[in-house]
């Protein structure tokens, strides 16, 4: 209805200066959609760059008053889609609200708009002698509210825990426009539901978050050694994995990195990974003291044990931290390759080897190319199906791939997606793993707390088909 | 209506096994109430003691069917009312749900039915190398389905959390008897809404849990070192509690005594705690190594800068142990005095010493008893107020105590309930903290999940009046 578009855009204009506001679709294209290029994505009819949580709530109770969608965006980084335009929707864009409120190590907890950068934050703590843990790979790009939408996971959460163990509050506005603060400063607290961890995760579904309260570790931390081993296969890689698991060994990281992954990464940055091994496993161990050196000690007898070509703790730091950094590069490096289709499927620890084979099977079967990056320490493996550009077969194929992996995910007692969130990418898989009478669950919620259904609708738990 | 009565007893009686029924008053009135003795309580219509959750769910059913109170009960441990019955209602208890169904050391879980009770539980883990860290002082006693009902904390939680933290997963049975399962038992995941970490701490009011899977850690940890400190007043206590928050150190443990909990103690187990000091603080740190030694310094010189009479490490383990045992003992020796209101407030860090100060008033202006335990180092204060049995008086100045404490940790940044729960003592409380929009959404997901409204009403946000 154009009418009613003309009134939606008028009655923005008188809320949203004109610098806040894009209507032109070259403009509103940009905040369009996220990294998951696969996922389709409508095309907004405004995007709001507001300057704090009173804009926020005026373009709410404009949209909640015209049924038009609203879907919140942080920088784009998402992968499943969750941030995708929906037809004739307003998508409030976060990057004029970017500023870090408090930072108080005392009570060990930080302040933030959404727009805060990942690492920008972990930055201004490290100032403050204080630690904010969660660390996805998007971390120099991705925000916090971003993060928080998605309940973000990252490198460290195999010790540390995600971006839902951190929130302790949140002013969001719901409803017809309403700004509520949900959780709390303190320490502890049960007063009510949890609704503010109800928010995490929740991709947008249940109302805008406009602010942000994290808890915070203190910052002196001990050195992180590192252990690497090189494996001839994947699944003697897994091995060595759910060896960790079951010596009770808690890392502060073990990443996965498989061959594809290292020439890719050697393809961009001439690193000569590719020629020492197939499979890479990075570990770190940030327990101080003794108890750190036999952690390390166990890691590297797990490593050998499971068949490690080779394996050693890294004694110089600058190679320790290059060896992160191409764990961090190996996404942009074999995006380079053609239009990547990323899986986030988690399972046990145990069943590891099991989904890497499994993996690998899907891309014979398919006939596909699929790299492995993983949190391998939690289970959390990210297969990356990968096409030459403009090959429409190959997408299909690539599809088919995508669909089987993560039903092989949910046979081994896993689930669909263990850090990137649903969106629309994830979204069968979400029902098959959760069943009509926990999505009837998640549409009474929605509808309870978002009646006029405005807020990213379709994303998460929607039908699949539409 | 007896009629309705009469049909809803002859339906459970098809279902459940003559001995899981009790209907006679003197059998239900010993499951009316928890240990919140100043709370009201109803009159079961009858308790059933289900084997396992189709026996659940077969009562859910009947009860939907009819429109009567569903009122699920743990060891009846609880301090808020939560678990006391409703008039006519059925309690479920769970003495006869009381197996660990799993012990996962290498995915780092258990599987547990309700009714374990929690040192079980713990006791069974460490059989296995395995540690579940929460760990409230009723541990003895209290069972897992109690602990996640109300998001039970405890000694251990200023370092490693409180029970929603290591609830993975949820067996319940909500709506009209149909058994769902929330959550997961991988590492991470984010395949919709967090509905396991909303049950966590709902009170029982939007389901009835039957099975719970919780998150374990290693169980190799370091021997933990107590440090012991000794203040004239609970202000002095008070600011070296917010000095450790104000050094960053996070100890495994950090708990106040004041002098009125060490002479019941002293009175009952005649331990000669009171002639040695006002006020106890008691620390713990685990941190291995050198850095354990560190943190142990800089306890002790928090400790002394903040006025301390008396403070050394313990070199002695039954010392140590027993000086722990009496802070478990403080909350029944207090009980021997008289009936006690337990308040259960938590503040930021650096607000301790202003709200000791402000506990201490209230007890002059009320003159009343207050006795103070507390999870000092998460700000978790429990003034306990004691007054004479049978003194109806001094009952009523215990409650204005009572209502002033509320007030003053809400003035305060803080919350009316850091770990016992709404229950029916904390209503106005919770009102007073959320506000109507916070208390609205709660109605709103409360409608949405129990559209009968047969679990648990009345509790946690109902009409404090009520």
């Amino acid at each position: 209805m154009a009418g009613g578009t003309d009134e939606v855009l008028a009655a923005l204009r008188e809320r949203v200066p004109a610098g806040a506001l894009l209507t032109d679709p070259d403009s509103t294209g940009r905040y369009a959609h996220d990294e998951a290029e696969w996922a389709p994505f409508g095309k907004p009819l405004a995007v709001v760059r507001p300057d704090g949580t009173e804009q926020v709530a005026a373009v709410v109770r404009v949209c909640a008053e015209h049924g038009v969608p609203v879907v919140p965006r942080g920088a784009g980084t998402g992968l499943s889609g969750g941030a995708n335009a929906v037809d004739g929707c307003v998508v409030l864009s976060f990057e004029a609200m970017n500023s870090v409120l408090e930072i108080n190590p005392r009570e060990q907890l930080a302040v933030v708009q959404p727009g805060v950068v990942n690492d920008d934050l972990r930055a201004a703590c490290r100032e403050h002698g204080a630690w904010y843990p969660p660390d996805p790979a998007s971390s120099p790009w991705s925000t916090i509210g971003g993060n928080v939408g998605t309940n973000a996971g990252g490198v460290c959460c195999v010790k540390y825990g995600v971006t839902r163990d951190y929130v302790l509050g949140l002013e969001a506005v719901v409803g017809d426009g309403e700004v509520v603060r949900l959780g709390r400063r303190t320490a502890k607290g049960v007063a009510g539901y949890d609704l503010c961890g109800l928010f995490v995760g929740s991709e947008g579904t249940l109302g805008v978050i406009t602010e942000i309260t994290v808890k915070l570790l203190p910052g002196q931390r001990a050195p992180e050694r590192t252990v690497v081993g090189y494996f001839d296969s994947l699944v003697e890689a897994g091995e060595a994995v759910a060896a960790v698991a079951a010596a009770g060994i808690v890392p502060s990281a073990l990443e996965l990195l498989d061959r594809h992954c290292l020439e890719a990464v050697d393809a961009w940055k001439n690193m000569g990974l590719s020629a020492e091994a197939n499979v890479l496993l990075l570990g770190r161990c940030d327990t101080p003291g003794a108890a750190g050196e036999q952690e390390v000690d166990a890691l590297l007898r797990c490593f050998d044990q499971a068949g490690a070509t080779w394996s050693a703790r890294s004694t110089d730091e600058h190679e320790a931290d290059a060896l992160f950094a191409a764990r961090r590069l190996a996404y942009p490096a074999l995006e380079r390759l053609g239009p990547v289709l990323t899986e986030d499927v988690c399972v046990p620890r145990a069943a590891v080897p099991e989904m890497l084979s499994r993996i690998e099977a899907a891309a014979r079967r398919h006939d596909t190319l699929i790299a492995n990056i993983a949190h391998a320490g939690d289970g959390n493996l990210h297969p990356l199906i990968i096409t030459e550009p403009g090959d429409d077969a190959a997408r299909e194929r690539a599809q088919r791939a995508f669909d089987d992996i993560v039903a092989d995910a949910l046979a081994l007692g896993g689930t669909v997606t263990g850090e990137h969130g649903v969106g629309l990418l994830k979204r069968a898989g979400l029902h098959a793993e959760l069943g009509p009478a926990v999505v009837g669950m998640h549409h009474a919620v929605k509808d309870a707390l978002d009646p006029r259904g405005i807020f990213n609708p379709g994303k998460v738990f929607g039908d699949p088909a539409s």
